[in-house]
């Protein structure tokens, strides 16, 4: 499967500030950059830094009055479909270091109140089957809506409101697998049939040994994803951080399937 | 139903404070006082003043060194078992103006974002039958549990970590009530059963023109239950607010049924 | 003192909704309402009910498609420059009973977490001189800006930010006031001066037996405000509350000195 | 400079749980392990993986019924004394990969409500000017008070109350620095003079191309720390994290310098 991406912000910074980028496509085993193209129109030069759990690559830009960003983009991607309730479980207590920051609540996914409800709602389960019910749960009882949630909004806010977008469901579905002992990531990524087009936000649980991608909004299959970032929760994957304060003129992305 | 109520509180407070007690059973028409005695030791006089609403009274007293406060009651309940479940819906709009501030979210009731999980699991019920099927849910669905819980445990952190105590019960219950329009209140009261014997907390609903009790808990029936004090949540109905530093040495709470 | 104050309200209400509307300036002692003209155009009947505390009084509409409301009044203040700082403190346990739920902690005034800051910044102070203390430090501390805060922003959010608008400098002097023993509740009013034009937010401070307007933001004096309604912070006193979805057209605020 | 270590905990746990450890002292190139012995009282094996950034190990165990845990070490320390104040500034777009997680908010350390107050307070300073700028500011406004914070404490919640412990101080300064621009992270430590004896928390604040250590209480010099653990914040190094329940039953910490 192969992704056209094609990304455009434009942004105004009334005071000079530095400002991080996280809109490049990783280049990762099973997704290959044919060919992609970034520009910032900027007077002070780029600078790229590996993202992190070192997938992919921040760029750090300055922005000073007008910042206009252009990102064009071919991935192909190769990921065989999992049958995640197939995956063994694994004890905590074998989880390999890079996957222990992943079982800890964060700002945004306070799994450690979600206890509870996972003791009753998925008794018994475990591994990949536990994965796969959570993933239904959240599919299946939270509905998409823009404008009900914000950049403030938590997993627990999410569990109660019940609607959001890609990032309440990724951050809902990654802090009941935390708690129910699955580490679990966001990852920011694109997606065609996103709807609007837009950056896009799932999670990435780790079962046997490796991390596998789960859109909990049904948006996207696991084939059809290309990474960007990976980390705690959005904190972390934001695709522009303004260390300063920024307006938004205009701001597009469009993710297309092409034949390959 | 007539209810002995026996408190004694012994705490420790360094440098003189004032203390707002909230401990008396309130006169009210369908709990009677047979008789109370309410002793503070202390050099200071007490003085009362009306609670929230106009319900029971709170004595301020102040405190320094040893705070021993002894309260002894007995109240005759003389109140009819309202079904619940019969009582008809009345439209915000027609609500009277004391209500008002209990539809509103507090600040451990916040009902403003349980809109979403009331619309998705009590759709279409209103009224009684709205109020009967949330009382159940939550006794259902909540666990009771000492310690899993605190004094700044929100009804958003209960909804995930389905245990509490009949705090956290009556806090759930409540912000349930008030995001489907019903007006709800948190009620501080004695009621033998409560196990371990301790003050109890519980929700007041207001339908078909009055307020009626309801402990989600279900350890105490409506006809067993004497007010103490009303408010938005426990804020307003703690039994002791301490203005400086206190430390308990003792407490105890003992509610027995007696023969009329 | 006159005030004419001319406000439009234009929403979108998809799906019927109860409104609540607490608009109109209040008639008391000291903001005497000389005319007064309030128009809903919807096609349900008005119901008026009385405000927090008796003061004012909330309108319930009911909104269907496009709710309009129109509020034209003129209102002639007489009240007196206080010089805040000569009024004596009245120690917590000869407060009254209506002032004692505005010594608490609310959802937006988090007045428990604040002790630390009141006893290092105000040590010694109290009563009146206190309540000046408190105010000119929250107006020479924070600074006016909007797009900072939002409608989730608390008093322990303002004190870090240092940025807010009348709604934050409110709660964070309401915030301190009570951290300091002082009942503090949040006002919405009509004030010439505020730039831009729209509903106003100041505090009102318990001191010497009587309630105190006091306008941290510097904007109004006290002899300029025309009350609305209070309580325990914003939650109470939103001019408009939807009891389902609304989106605003248009919304403007009006409010300039005549002459008498 | 040379500490003995000398800790011992002791929990029940009701119900067969994994338990993550972080007591080891990290061995680093300026802090030598001389001799170390870790015993833990458990029919399973233990597991030691590496901590976060690869500094320290975090070690699982497997706990039912009591759990006994025993950590004794000598450790050499060479550290020299560094001016903070003399390091040179960093520009945020020159900041390496590794550091800029430590630049975001994270849970305990909402960094990104601290802006305000930084611009006010630290106006003009950037660098190790203003990372000390900073930690006088903690160490001079704070109060050491245990009791007066817990587990749930929030550097926005330190910065009101004033008070706190080793952890509310350095979630604070990490805060700070984060909002001025300075990467920070959390390191629990093992130092000589904190009292009660205790795992102690500091920041570490990168300058200059390097990590450095400040204790913000000024309990221990930066000479005097051995890192155990480093991470965003109390989440990530806690010394003790259950994936099911635990009560305590003792705990002892001692950390004494003795003669090289």
């Amino acid at each position: 499967m192969r992704l056209s991406i094609d990304v455009m912000l434009d942004y105004w910074i009334e005071n000079a500030a530095d400002v991080l980028l996280l809109v490049e496509a990783a280049a990762m085993p099973d997704q290959r950059l044919e060919r992609q193209d970034m520009r910032v129109y900027s007077n002070d030069p780029l600078r790229a830094v590996a993202g992190e759990e070192g997938i992919g690559q921040r760029t750090w830009a300055r922005g000073e009055g007008n910042l206009r960003v252009e990102y064009q983009a071919e991935v192909t991607i190769s990921r065989a479909t999992i049958d995640l309730a197939a995956l063994p479980a694994t004890p905590a207590r074998m989880l390999p270091a890079e996957t222990i920051a992943y079982l800890l609540p964060s700002r945004y996914c306070e799994s450690d109140k979600f206890e509870g409800f996972v003791e009753q709602q998925f008794a018994g389960l475990e591994g990949g089957v536990l994965a796969a019910a959570m993933s239904s749960w959240v599919r299946e009882n939270l509905t998409y809506a823009s404008g009900t949630s914000s950049g403030v909004t938590t997993a627990l806010m999410t569990f109660a409101d019940r609607r959001g977008v890609c990032r309440d469901y990724a951050h809902l579905l990654v802090s009941l697998a935390r708690a129910g002992g699955i580490p679990a990531r966001c990852v920011s990524a694109y997606a065609p049939g996103v709807d609007p087009p837009d950056f896009h936000a799932v999670a990435e649980l780790w079962l046997a040994g490796a991390w596998h991608l789960v859109d909990a909004t049904g948006m996207a299959s696991c084939g059809d994803l290309a990474r960007v970032a990976v980390g705690r929760d959005a904190t972390d994957i934001a695709f522009m951080t303004v260390f300063g304060r920024a307006t938004m003129n205009d701001q597009r992305v469009s993710v297309r399937r092409i034949d390959d």
